[in-house]
Order: structure tokens, then sequence, then C-alpha cells
């Protein structure tokens, strides 16, 4: 049977019909979406998803970190496979299309290929990676796909992992068996994602398609200050060792030295906790979670180096100390060059303007590229709002999206 | 019979004793005390003063809020009550000293006058007033006998008090009992309170005791800065609404403002909570308990003005809405010149060092201050370190303390 492929488009009523019916399940009051990894708004989600595979007469894949995956074959056995999917987890009362779209679209377009009765190359995976946004484990199931998880990582020899452990295990997850998520690169022919910019870059420039050439990489460190108790009456300031006026001062500095010298840069300190944490007494210890991103892993070295010596600088001005502890490092990736060639041409075809885009958030598919090739599709973010309820991609573009990636995957795989 | 008052030393060996006996009661690790008010430590130091008063053969006084006196009566049934004491509870992982020596030193004059045989021509009460610290409700047990605590107080129309309410039950506190804790100014003739000073004033001037002519008042503000939640990698600097960094410009700000505006006054930020705490997401929400202080009223108003409006100059630099709360005020307190001179006469006698102080922290004299003559007798604190396992006070300043309380009492009510 021959099709003409230029002609095949997804079915947006379809598509449209999934994305509602997910965002119900684990809806919160302002329009949000809390469906923490693992949790049980997680685990209806994927269970709902392993339907809509077996549904679509696709084959149900479940592999031994979670990833769940709907398989439409090629008739070679031995055929590499083409990979395609997100996340269907959110963070805490967060968006209903940050990772949803991209797994939604991968399924419609397994389900276009095989409706048309096209018999791909390669086959074709439409996947759900456990754990994207970091509830337990940021990236845990891709980091697991390329080798990168065992059950050591899940020890306690560091950190407290028990509620992850326990976690896992309710999901069917065991932890003996982590290792064997691993695929061999050579099974393996690339992976693709469509997710939305969560930035206002393609908003603001009234782009409907973004090629994403490169993903920041990111550090991420405890900095916790120590100073020392005191009566908040009876001490003048002369005498304080105020932890908490330390963390104040790197908080603003981190943020005014980052946006002053790394253009490209971002910086976050979203977290902070104070001990004794009582009104009436001076603080002890303050200890925030600072984290940052920068597209060149030279220059987020730079910014490791900048804020570390800030860090100390403020604990001198307060009379501190101050410990700094690196929690996460991931490099910055380049996507491959030729899957970004290949959404070129796919976007000219579909006629949407397109443009070359760097992620400033991290993705699966940057896991994904340190072992095959990889390729992302970025679609507008109304005001760049993201991890928010009020999260919005208007409905032409992630139609337009799904197309593009759509006809990517022929161009590649059938 | 006659006695030669002047005579009259307490037993420093068995003050001593007492205290040692005492600071076991919710020792800490590092050689601190952890007695909240009513909490498990909290109840077991009451029942142990409770014993020792008995030991003593002084009468047992409990009132309707769980303030716990040893009774002296005078000869005439009609005759007022001259009240001595401090507090047994502390701040979490607090000192040995802030409060405890009070108390104690109270019931040793008491005993002492009791042994020698003297008939005292007012009721003399040593008294241990209920949460002094705040745990639940700073000053309860004075704030109770001036008659400034009724069951209303702690309902639960603006704060949630089930967990007060419950404390207070355990600890056999009657909710609709708490208004008859209240004493009748014409029965009682002052107050007299051995303290700590807490501050380093008196250890630096090498002073053995300070007379207390003034208590600082005293204000506390909830501070909620509202910003946005958005995602941390994506959102420049410009887009974001982040508001823990207009709490950070608030805490810098309060005790710059404060140190070069307001050099008797003092400031502190010990309590901050940041939503949704992750990471990764730009905090939506930072709030803080900042309290100020000051011996002036009138100038305490000041900085509460001042302050607000740098809330709302913080506010305005990062694109933040501002809600301030004030929980608590205080008005500054000036002691009785009759005691002032009463304890400078006793601290003449008994050839001490002495100068008058403002006290920075805030006492159960300050609160019955408000309805009879209280007087405050501080002891230097080494170092001034306090609310603090290292609060230290020399043993030859608790002894020459309690000596000028002794003589007070006897100059007063003997």
């Amino acid at each position: 049977m021959e099709t003409d492929c230029s002609a095949l488009r997804v079915n947006s009523a379809r598509l449209r019909a999934d994305f509602d019916a997910l965002a119900e399940i684990g809806a919160t009051v302002g329009g949000g979406v809390s469906r923490l990894a693992l949790s049980n708004e997680d685990l209806e989600a994927r269970s709902w998803f392993a339907d809509r595979i077996e549904e679509a007469g696709l084959q149900v894949k479940d592999d031994e970190v979670g990833n769940l995956s709907g398989l439409l074959p090629a008739e070679d056995a031995q055929a590499k496979t083409l990979m395609i999917g997100s996340h269907l987890d959110t963070v805490p009362n967060g968006g209903r299309y940050d990772g949803a779209i991209g797994v939604l679209a991968a399924l419609e377009c397994l389900r276009r290929i095989k409706e048309a009765g096209l018999k791909p190359r390669y086959h074709l995976e439409a996947i759900n990676f456990t754990d994207e946004e970091g509830t337990w484990k940021s990236l845990f199931g891709s980091n697991a796909i390329i080798g990168k998880i065992s059950a050591n990582d899940i020890s306690d020899s560091l950190h407290d992992n028990m509620a992850f452990r326990a976690a896992l295990y309710r999901a069917g997850i065991m932890l003996p068996e982590l290792g064997n998520a691993r695929r061999k690169a050579e099974t393996v022919l690339g992976f693709l994602e469509l997710h939305i910019e969560q930035g206002k870059t393609l908003h603001d420039r009234q782009c409907d398609i973004g090629i994403v050439d490169r993903i920041v990489g990111r550090t991420t460190y405890n900095v916790a200050f120590y100073g020392e108790a005191a009566h908040a009456g009876t001490t003048t300031a002369e005498e304080r060792h105020d932890a908490l006026q330390g963390a104040a001062a790197f908080i603003i500095g981190a943020h005014k030295r980052v946006s002053e010298e790394f253009s490209e840069g971002v910086v976050n300190c979203g977290y902070v906790s104070v001990t004794p944490d009582s009104f009436n007494v001076v603080p002890a210890e303050a200890s925030l979670r600072v984290e940052f991103r920068h597209p060149d892993t030279a220059t987020l070295d730079d910014m490791e180096a900048r804020l570390i010596a800030l860090a100390e600088d403020c604990a001198r001005a307060y009379r501190l100390e101050v410990a700094m502890e690196r929690v996460m490092h991931r490099a910055a990736e380049r996507m491959s060059g030729y899957l970004v060639r290949q959404i070129e041409s796919a976007c000219r075809a579909e006629g949407v303007r397109c443009m070359s885009i760097a992620s400033y958030s991290g993705h699966n598919a940057q896991i994904m590229n340190q072992m095959v090739p990889a390729g992302m599709i970025f679609l507008p973010s109304v005001d760049g709002i993201s991890h928010n309820p009020r999260e919005f991609t208007e409905w032409r573009h992630i139609e337009m999206g799904a197309n593009v990636l759509l006809r990517t995957i022929m161009q590649l795989a059938v």
C-alpha cells in the first residue's frame, strides 16, 4: 500500500479529548494539575495512558523504572527504535501542558500512522518517562534508559531515600531491577520530544515552533550559613551573628551578580529554612537551595565559582560560617544537528514559522541526547508562564507542533 | 524576737543545689535546657518546684492559669502581698539561667526569712509565671494576673489556638476559669524580679547589678510578600515576581534602617517561610515574622512606620504585593522609681557595684508594672549570650543578686 505521507495529519479533536481527559487527573482548584511522580494521581495517569495505548491497538511496554510506552513495531524485529515522548508527571500545582502534550502527541502520531496502514521501517515507541520533574530524582526515567540509574543511587549512604524507595515499591518498581531499564545505544535510532517552551521567546516573537539546538546546563547547591542563636532583644546589631542576614544578602547578591555578569544565565533560590525559626531568637542557621543554569557548560562553571565566592563574602560580612554542597550538576547539551535539520524541513513542509532556540529548562531529550541523537520541538507558552496553573499554549500551536512531530517521524522512520 | 536584718544572707549552697537540680529537667546535649511552657519538662519543673515549696514549709498556691507560688503569710490575713519571682519555662534549647534564677532566688529568700523566724508585715509570695517565653502566648501568666487574659483570648476567631487549649487542658488549666487568675491591685504591694541581663552592658562595664529603670516596648508583625510562581529556568530576571527576593531585601533593609536611624532600637527577623518552597520554582510567597523593640514608646511607633514603608518599597522594587499584620504590641514601661531607689539602697548596703539599665527583653515585671509598682534586678550575662545553651552568669553574681533581692524584701516587707 502506498500513501501520500505529506497528507497525513493528526486527529486534532481526538488529541484534544485526550488532553482534556488527562487534565482531570490530579486537577487542582485553580485549573492546574498536581501529578507528582509516583503519587496516586501519577499512577492513575499512567493507568489511563496504558488504556489509551491498548485502545489504539498498540503494544503496552512497561520497563523496570516505570517508563510506560506504546509500541508500533516495524516488520523487521531487529530494526532500531525511534522513541518519541515526554512525561505525565508535574510539579505541585503545575500546569496542564508541561510534559503531557509531548506524551499525548507521540501517542497520536503512532495512532495515525497505524490507522493509515503504514509500515514503519523502525519500531516506533511513544514513551512516558518516570519523574521528569524531580519529585524524587529529576529525569529519573530517561537517566535509567541511558544506564545512569542503579539501585545504588537510591541507597541511604548520602541522602535519606526511604520514602522514594517506598514510592517505587508501591508502583511495582523493584530496586534490584532498576539497572535493567538500560537500553543499548545501537537499538535506538533517536529520540524526539514535543514540549511547551515554558519561556516567552516564541510568544514574544510570534513564532509557531522552536527547534531546540541547546539545552542549558544546571548546577544545584545547598548553601548553609551558620551564625549564633541569641536573644532578639538584648543582642546589639554589632554583636549578632545572624545567619538569615547572610542568606538574605546572598539571595539578593546572587540575582544581581548573575544579571550583571551572565546575560544568558539564570539563578533561583526557591527554598530557605531557618533554625531555630523562632521570631524572638536571632537565626543560628539559614539554609538555601540555589540552582543556576547556563547554555554553555564552561560559563556555567564560571557562575559556580562566582556564586561560591559570593557566599563566602556574605558569610564574612555577617561574621558567619558557610558550607556549600553541590547537590546536582548537569552539563549543557548541544542537540543533534541532523535532527534539527529534519525538524526544520518538517516545519517548512507544514508552512509554520520556526526558529532555533535554547532551552532553559531540563528535559528528557537532554538525557537521551547523551546516548543517541535527540531532537526537540518547542511550542509557544503564552506569557512564558509555566509551573503554574495559568500555564497556557494555544491549541492551534499544539496542533501545528503535533503535525511537525508526525512529519518528522515520517521522514525518519516510515 | 528581734533579729539583725542586715546579717541575713541567702544560703548560697542550697540555692546552687536547687539550680543544678532544676537544670537537669529538660537538659539538652549541649548544656542547654528545653522546658517549653506546658511541655512535659515544664510540668516536671513545676512539680519539682512545688516539692521544694512544701519541703520549705511554705504554702503551695496554684492559680487558674497555672502560675505556681510558695507563700509565706503575714500574721495579718488582710495584709497585701509582695510578689517576687520569674519563670521556669525556656525557649527551645535555651540557657539554664533565664527565668530560673529569679524563681529559685525568690524561694530562697522566703526560706531564709522563715528560717530566721521573722514575721513579715506583708504576705510574701515566690511565684513562677506560666509561659513567659511565648511558646503559646508571651507573658501569659503575668497578663492573667493583671486581668488581661480571658477564655476569649484563646478562641479560634483569629488564630488557631487548638493546640494551646489542649496543652492548657492537659496541665489541668480550665479555659472558663482563666479570668479568675486576676488579682485585685489593692491586694498586691508590688513585684520584684531578679533576672539575668541577657545583654552585655553589665558584663562589659564590670558591674555586678543592674537596676532596671525602663523595659523596651515591642511590636511584632507578620510580613507576607506575594509574587508569582514560575519556572526557575525559563523565566528571565525581568519577568520574575520573586517573593523571596522582596523578603531578602526587607531583611537586609530592616537591619540597616534600624541601625542607622534608631540607635536605641533593635529588630529581628527570625522566621521565614517560602511557598511553594521548591528549589526549581520561583517563590510565589515569602512570609516573615519581624519584631522590633525600643525603650521609648513614641520612637517604637516611628520604627513601625518606617518598617511598613520599607516593606512597601521592597514590594514595589520586586513587583510584588505585600500584606502586613500587626501580631503583637507592648508599650515600653518605666519601672517604679520607689522600687529603683529601694534596690539602690539594698545594693549600697550589700556593697555591690550597680547601675541603672534599660531592659531589651520583655519580662513579667513589665506586665506587673501596669498594675502595681514593679522592680527588677539584673545580673551580668557573660558575653551577653542568652537564649542559647552557652548562656552563663557567674555564681558570685547570682549570690550577690539574691542577697540584694533578700535585702530589698526585708526593707519593704519585714
